[in-house]
């Protein structure tokens, strides 16, 4: 996969932005600035205005951005102008809480299978789901035109899954396994570490220590 | 809280790293290259070298760098060259998720504390813990000089209990509700986002999908 441009923490912010937005026009809110939006999430306003800068020129001078037309674009930038079908592997109590978040669902994400391969969660329902084996798989990919894959699944099995997925038909995986999986030409993988988050704490947390703060 | 001058990105990777010389380690590698250290974990042998290069000189030119070595320098860096006490706030299934991860441990991470509002929560077992509720918290935190809260509270109560946290003693909050929390001079607050993780696939499958791939 060819590496963009755009860095991934400016598209992370883009989706903080976009909920944010959301709320905004939810509560009925018609302008915004980006000093608004800044307050709103926790950054700075240089920075909304930076991370917007990629993508073109929003807004108007002194009255600021039109919170539906922003949210729309953000929503297009971040592919969200489409509903995204999903698949979770590993029915564990991350892959429960990954199926149950009610954000997902507001953003556009349905997960449409849940698969193990343990016999004692197939056929266990989570949500409107029922767990199936493994071997399921292909057969939900291809029916539901599925393109994404979340992976809970243990470290030990995680690349077999992973493969699995891809030779399902998967092109881009959200890995929660502590194994990195590495991306190829023509799959996106994105690992989330959790005790890498952990660590960026307690790095800062040493960086204090040392500063006698 | 000051901005480290130490990329965000880089030091996830150190952590990636680091786990990555632990499994050498166990293995009984005695002698690594940056490029064999790339291979195993995904990245660039530049972008390894360069990430290390943020912390000093390390290695030997034509040698590599020593496992042991380099495995204890990374653990120091993360401030992992001790153990940490962890409390958690929040026992649905992504709380028991966290609490039974075998990688906290492994890094030297022990929740010592889950606490909850919900009167079904308090009082069930989670690994070797009780759910306890919520007005426990700053006794534990203060009995196990704890300095790191993970937060899995439901959205609309995110705020009120890192707040209780940060009341309690906790000053290093990780947060996996869908509410930003902002991070204060005396508070360092990691937001991790699920949906924004899947939107950077979506924003990658739309720019693929515009380059007509």
């Amino acid at each position: 996969m060819k590496t963009l441009r755009i860095p991934e923490a400016t598209v992370m912010r883009m989706s903080v932005y976009s909920k944010y937005l959301n709320k905004l026009d939810q509560d009925g809110i018609i302008t915004v600035s980006s000093g608004e939006i800044a307050d709103g999430v926790g950054v700075s306003s240089a920075q909304v205005r930076k991370d917007l800068a990629y993508f073109g020129e929003f807004g108007t001078r002194g009255v600021g951005y039109n919170v539906k037309d922003l949210l729309r674009y953000t929503l297009k930038i971040l592919g969200l102008d489409r509903e995204w079908n999903l698949i979770l592997a590993g029915a564990d109590n991350l892959g429960y809480a990954l199926c149950t978040n009610t954000e997902f669902v507001s953003r556009g994400f349905k997960i449409v299978g849940v698969f193990d391969d343990d016999l004692s969660r197939i056929g266990r329902r989570i949500s409107n789901m029922i767990v199936q084996p493994l071997e399921e798989m292909a057969q939900v990919v291809k029916e539901h035109n599925v393109k994404i894959g979340i992976l809970t699944v243990p470290d030990n099995s995680s690349q077999q899954v992973a493969d699995l997925m891809i030779n399902s038909g998967i092109i881009a995986i959200l890995n929660f396994s502590a194994i990195p999986l590495n991306p190829t030409e023509s799959v996106d993988v994105r690992n989330v570490d959790m005790s890498a988050l952990l660590e960026i704490l307690t790095f800062n947390l040493g960086f204090k220590a040392a500063q006698n703060l």
